[in-house]
């Protein structure tokens, strides 16, 4: 097994957060000054007021642009900009999410959906915070179904305008951050109708208040009040009373209507516009993925160095033991460190890709972006709340951050796509990487293909192997590795047997996806967990030697706590054997052992700055 | 299977709370008045003071001194009070454990630990909330580990008085509640010391402000500050600088002292005195267990009525879909709503248990307490959590109060002894319930007479058993009974083999233990797991043949769920094949399919009356 002894944090730390180095030193000097010191959370005004110049003093230093083309003031560079909103993650997360909502959500809908005369006429003015907007999709009555929204914009063809209508209050503009206070202009997303032609959900600009704060007539907003965390963020609700805006402001790039009220696209599908425009979710949920994994790694270090210094009971006449040795702290604590690490190398891959994509052609991105949206956040909120109890109660002065960090991380399970609908659509984006071979684009149908398939698709058990217990089987990657592949394939194609025999049996669509709901939400996790431990592989297999030990210690911590977590599963399946999965998990014991004594310099390689760690128990 | 159609509420209501319903309707009549309105917890100074205004208003209406003898003002009734209290629960979580440190921890230990001077002296004032005072256990440096505590009572003879001192900051009193503002007397734990004598751990009555509110000559008062939640109560830290106290406030139930400084106990050994002493938290345990089931109870009543009603997505043409009749949002919802009705028996049972014990003789009750406080404030973190994510952006709006649910019961896992912590205690319990058997209080070397017993005492397994899958077997509770009871059985005997075989190899105690820590923690949960059902069973045994249905599907899944959340460790066993353990997966999300469609009335029979409830999406 490999002995984790004197890790290089610093080398580790270059190794995990290598890409733009830079960029994140110079946001840690940014923010290390006094004027990001942390505030008061409780007076709602004053921590927006300040929220507000925190984001401003980002767009100065030229952090706003970063993802939009050199002409309009940025740096054409959607890794750097996530790798920016991984650093800000560190820090207050309202300063997150409001920088979010306006560089990324809303500056970057007018960049991806609008065309050249949107991008001339508001990039510079959003990336430098002179205009700030609201990104205007989510409705009280559709949250998750986006696509039923409520919103219409009518197309008038003799004033050339839209005319955008909120039926019901229900229908309103919900969530939406930026709304309560200081946004000026939204990108609204409504029902596109031209005379009695329904075109389906598109992007439109709406002023919403003039350069003075003001309400523009017509339109309505109220304030969505406290919410459990991110309260530096003005969330309010957006009505609007046959609002008129030129046809002008449509975001056109995938759609558009002429004067006279003829529509037209480049996406002849209704269904694949609707959801390429949906695409400018997906550089958002990278995003959100990616702050989770820093939330997670600050509650890690605060927890980690705690537990390696507080002593608590011990042998007769020693001294008492930190609670860092005991195992049930390790079991804590050490599958989520190793888990920290895992995430970091998927989520690299995965802006990469996206960096790399054309619009359009991002199903395999998307799907991703969906699965480590959906992990990330899930695996964020659980290891905080394991943090703030291994802490007892210095985890609970709001002093030590852990609170806060749940409070604030804890909708990113939910905005940006809820993560049991994110789950499911990677069930279903697996179910349609066949397409290409069966021409074949509802998933119902090319569930009777891969349930044809699943028998030569899936590995054949090895009785030799289901039974092997040795510490070098365990610890050997070429097992871990199949032992995620398998679940992933055997999930898949038992759920396409399921469906199959359902739609067969004249089940409708709907309730036979339903009735196989729990196995879906499973395949998306199955399907998260295997990426990121295959691109856990790939990053070793380019670690400097000196790094490989620890990094090789923590991937098989980080797979074989995967397994055992399945282990019902894989018993089920025949894969482990009884004995097998005891050994598992003995194995898992002796890794978190070894990794406890090199916890602290684990994670002294997130090299979170003290001023933003800021926790005293850990600083 | 039990077809839970047209539940009864109210019949079933008075079932689950059917004891002391008169002091439930009382509270909840003085709750629901305007006076209790929920007051805007962001201004920690104005919450504070309304928080000991509601008590004092609890305490003019008798509800301060429910436990204490009559002769005192009080009813004598300890089962009422933990009634009350777990009543309080569906209030403000700060005024519950205001309520909880003055009259149950601070009056509760000179009750339990006081001599009949001390009763007369202070009790009457105590319950009136005329004399607020602390219970000064937790030391910074000690929290679990109170036997180790660092304050002094150092006794002098000439003058017949205690000296009580900090000989640190690390052993100043953390975590105080009522010590930042409103205490004026606390029981203090300190180390008894006459001469050169150590007697251990004792309480002492020192008072700490005048009745002016200053802070008295040598007592120093920190305020611990913000808090994650419950900043409602005025939590402090308390130091001792050579503080004289008469010999008098020595609380002398089981250890006191001569003028002239003579050590005299009726309790020979030192542990047992401790832990005897230590009983005073049982109460608290119990009391804590209950409150975190009405915290549940509310977050399960919120988010099943909104996911009744809110819809999402659908078949097509049809309308939407309600987020309760997906198959996810079952299996979220529906074994925690079934925990929620499977754990009120067991608690039920528990407090007329500790209501019949005598002090010295709860080892059993004792066990219990620790066993349902951890799994209890477990579930309900978990579940709160669970509920605020069914419930999207409207559960993360504070109005709809599961942010301030889960933050106020997040310590529960924390405070009157850390879960772990606990769940440890329960195995030590769990080996030591044998010593009558063998006159032997050392549970280590107890685990070699359970090992040598364990063959014998664990069922046989039935290979017929281990597969059969049909419903009526899936869903018999002699087969879930006999399921929770041979895990519990089996990793007590093979906990027991596991440190024989380390004892015997001689290693040391202490770390014997450790290394099976995580086998001690999965025994503790067990138990409870197993205890919870059995009374469950219990219950339906006396429940009227209306409720009989609904009940017995509300018991087996409960008990379905526990059997498959350790699917892993039963196949392992032997004891579940792989097609039995899939089925009883199946056999899960049937019953929650059933009882998803009667889900509201459900969460109805806990008639959480609206005041309190409070959150507009489920009232």
């Amino acid at each position: 097994m490999a002995d984790p002894v004197s890790i290089d944090s610093s080398a580790l730390h270059e190794f995990i957060d290598g890409a733009h180095l830079q960029t994140r030193r110079q946001l840690f000097d940014l923010l290390g000054q006094e004027r990001f010191r942390y505030v008061d959370t409780r007076d709602t005004a004053a921590y927006r007021q300040t929220v507000l110049e925190w984001c401003e003093e980002l767009a100065r230093h030229g952090f706003g642009a970063l993802a939009y083309p050199a002409e309009f003031g940025g740096a054409d560079d959607v890794g750097r900009s996530i790798a920016a909103f991984e650093t800000l993650a560190y820090h207050d997360l309202s300063l997150l999410v409001k920088y979010g909502v306006q560089f990324g959500l809303f500056g970057g809908s007018i960049y991806l959906l609008g065309t050249r005369r949107h991008h001339e006429r508001y990039l510079r003015a959003v990336g430098a915070l002179e205009l700030p907007g609201c990104f205007a999709m989510t409705e009280t009555d559709h949250g998750s179904n986006v696509r039923d929204i409520e919103t219409v914009a009518a197309y008038d063809a003799d004033r050339r305008e839209f005319v955008v209508h909120t039926p019901h209050t229900g229908a309103r503009k919900d969530y939406i951050g930026n709304a309560a206070l200081h946004g000026r202009l939204a990108v609204v997303f409504a029902q596109l109708v031209s005379g009695t032609a329904r075109h389906g959900v598109h992007a439109f600009l709406i002023p919403i208040r003039d350069e003075q704060g003001n309400v523009m007539p017509g339109v309505s907003i109220e304030d969505c009040g406290l919410k459990v965390g991110l309260n530096g963020v003005d969330n309010g609700r957006i009505g609007f009373d046959q609002v008129r805006i030129p046809r002008e402001n449509l975001l056109d790039r995938y759609g558009g209507i002429t004067e006279g009220g003829q529509y037209t696209s480049s996406i002849e599908s209704p269904g694949r516009r609707f959801f390429t425009m949906l695409g400018t979710l997906v550089a958002g949920r990278i995003s959100i993925a990616c702050a989770s994994l820093s939330a997670a790694r600050s509650g890690l270090t605060i927890a980690v160095r705690y537990t390696a210094r507080r002593r608590q009971f011990g042998a007769e006449d020693g001294p008492e033991a930190t609670l860092l040795s005991y195992t049930a702290m390790q079991r804590l604590l050490m599958p989520r460190l190793a888990t920290a690490f895992a995430l970091d190398f998927a989520l690299d891959d995965v802006i990469a890709a996206f960096a790399a994509s054309t619009p359009g052609e991002t199903q395999e991105v998307e799907t991703l972006a969906a699965a480590l949206k959906a992990f990330a956040s899930d695996f964020t909120v659980q290891t905080i709340q394991a943090c703030r109890e291994a802490c007892g109660g210095q985890g609970y002065l709001a002093v030590n951050r852990l609170g806060r960090l749940r409070d604030d991380t804890d909708v990113f399970t939910t905005f940006e796509g809820a993560n049991l609908v994110l789950l499911q659509l990677v069930a279903r984006g697996r179910l349609t990487e066949y397409r290409e071979a069966f021409g074949e684009l509802r998933p119902w149908k090319i569930a009777r293909h891969v349930a044809a398939r699943a028998a030569t698709r899936v590995t054949e058990l090895n009785p030799i192997v289901t039974r092997r217990t040795d510490a070098e089987h365990l610890l050997d990657p070429g097992f871990h590795l199949a032992a995620l592949r398998y679940r992933d394939e055997r999930l898949l194609a038992s759920l396409a047997r399921r469906l199959k025999r359902r739609l067969d049996d004249g089940m409708d669509a709907f309730e036979a996806f339903n009735e196989c709901q729990d196995h879906a939400v499973e395949l998306g996790r199955a399907c998260a967990e295997r990426f990121v431990l295959e691109r856990f592989h790939a990053a070793l297999d380019r670690a400097p030697d000196t790094l490989r030990p620890p990094l090789e210690s923590l991937a098989a911590l980080y797979a074989l706590d995967r397994i055992a977590a399945a282990s019902a599963w894989y018993q089920e399946a025949g894969y482990l054997e009884p004995g097998k999965s005891r050994a598992v998990r003995t194995q898992i014991n002796v890794l978190c052992r070894a990794l406890a004594t090199e916890a602290t310099a684990l994670v002294d390689a997130f090299a979170i700055p003290d001023a933003l760690l800021a926790a005293p128990i850990a600083v």
